[in-house]
C-alpha cells in the first residue's frame, strides 16, 4: 500500500465524538502528542473504527501550514 | 497566540528544498518521525526560516484522512 | 509572528454559529465584504473568541479558486 | 452563477508568475489587499486570464483558519 | 465560465442530508459512480439546489490523493 | 484497506508531468472522463507509478465544491 502524500503517521484512537454529518476522531501519537481528523460520520462507519484501534494517519504537505512565532 | 486548528506540532527544520514557484520543507518531528509541508518559494521568505530552526506546524483536523489497514 | 501562508487579513467577528462538532464564524473585512470560517467547536473554545473581537485570517494560495464569469 | 461556498470576492490580476507545474496569481482585492491564488499552468491556460483582467475569488469556509495574535 | 481547477465533473443530485451547520450532498456522475461533496447549510441555500437538479462538480488537483493498492 | 473518504474513485495514469517540486498526474476515468492529481515529486517517487498504472483516486467530501451553472 502506497500513498501519494509526504506525511504519514500512525496514532491510536482515544474518543470518537458523533455528529449529525460530521464527526471528530482524537489520536494519540507517539511523544505524547495528540492529533485529530474531521470526516463525515458516513466515512467514519465505513472504516469501521473504535476507540483503542490504531490507524494511519494521511496528510497531503500542502495542507502543513508552517508558523514561526 | 491562538489557532483554530486542532493540531498543532513543534518541529525542527532538516531540509528546504527550493523550486521556481513551490518549496518544500521537511520537519523533524519527535519520536524519530519526519513531516512535509509545502508552501509558495515567497512564503517561506516572508517566514525568514532556515534549517535547525523550530517551527510550529499547523493542520486543520478536515484535511487529516485516516485509513485502516 | 510570521505565517507560512500567502493570504493574510484582518477580520472582526460578526457571527459565531455553534453546531454539534462544526461551527462557522462571520468575519466583516474591510471594504464591506465579509468572510466565514469553518472550524471545530473544541478549536473555537481554544481560540477563546466572542462576537466584536478582531482575529487574523488566514489562507494558504492553494485553497484560493478562481473563476472567470 | 452560484458558488458552493462562504467566501466570494472579486479580484484584479496585478501579477501572474509561472513555474514549470504551477503558477502563483497575485490580486488587488478592496481596501489596499492583496491575495495570491495558486494551481497549474494548464489550469491557467484553461482560463485564459491576463494582468488586468477582474476575476472571481473562491474560498470554501473550511480553508479559512482564524489566529488570535 | 471558466474555473481555474482541474477536476470538473457533472452530477445530478441524489440525496441532501442537513445537520445544523454543515451538509453533505450526494451525486450520482456517469458510469454508475457517486460522489460526495460537504459544505455549509448557508452555502446549500444560496446554491437553491434540490434532489434531482444537475450541477458542476469542481476540484482542485492538489486536493486529489493518489493510492496504490 | 478502508478509507476516512467519501470519495473514491479509480483511475488509469494517461500522463505523468515532472515538476521541480510538485507533479502532476492525469487520470483517465470510465466514462471518458479525465481527473488530475498535484503532489509532490517524492510523493510521486514514493508511489512508484508509472503511465498506464491503474490507482485508487481518494477525495475528502469537504474538497468538492459544488457550482450551478
Amino acid at each position: 500500500m502506497k500513498y501519494g502524500a509526504r506525511n504519514q503517521l500512525r496514532g491510536k484512537i482515544s474518543r470518537i465524538k458523533k455528529g449529525d454529518i460530521m464527526c471528530q476522531v482524537t489520536l494519540d501519537i507517539p511523544a505524547d502528542s495528540v492529533m485529530n481528523s474531521v470526516m463525515t460520520v458516513e466515512s467514519l462507519e465505513d472504516l469501521g473504527i473504535k476507540e483503542g484501534d490504531n490507524v494511519k494517519i494521511v496528510v497531503k504537505a500542502i495542507n502543513v501550514l508552517l508558523v514561526r512565532e
